[in-house]
């Protein structure tokens, strides 16, 4: 069953991206792209969906899921996706840590409700 | 240098536990809780920090990093993080996921910020 804001993701191993970042109070187009970089991550070979979180602080957590590292190389590379990265650092981030990780084990809950 | 909200993780491989979860409209102690869940865990031999984010729709990610899996196992079986997960499954998340992930390669920036 889909739950809405969670990613359906098959059994592991698949691989994960977790991008932490804190906005900046600069907004000039961010709410636009990060919408438009999710739809397009989604569509890429590969993907298997994204989950995401900002607090009113500006912290926020997006992780998206990915068959292989070679599908996240390929994302990573993409030519709108470079635009998007670039304005995120001269513009719309103050720090941001990015992790690359292999799914090993997942859990869904709770149970029977 | 450290940046609040952020973990400051060594240099991989390390664990992580990616939770996802939607929070129900019922509310009773769930704050005071995860405050104490967040001390408590990174108080626990092998956590290497915390990061956390929720919008105001309910939906939250938090990710903490650990330095192996049986560091995450002891804390999995912590007594009063057991009493936390029970009411947390009975009362305060519609649907959560929990994946445990090998984190391979990470990076940081804005560089130069």
């Amino acid at each position: 069953m889909a739950h809405a804001g969670f990613a359906t993701t098959p059994k592991p191993p698949y691989y994960a991206v977790i991008f932490t970042a804190q906005r900046t109070e600069e907004d000039r187009g961010y709410e636009a792209m990060a919408e438009r970089m999710v739809s397009l991550a989604l569509a890429q070979p590969g993907c298997l969906g994204a989950e995401s979180a900002r607090g009113a602080d500006g912290l926020g957590i997006t992780v998206s899921y990915w068959t292989d590292l070679s599908a996240i190389a390929a994302w990573k590379a993409d030519a709108q996706h470079l635009v998007a990265q670039q304005l995120g650092k001269t513009r719309w981030y103050d720090h941001y840590e990015l992790r690359i990780a292999r799914v090993e084990r997942a859990y869904s809950g709770p149970e029977g409700r």
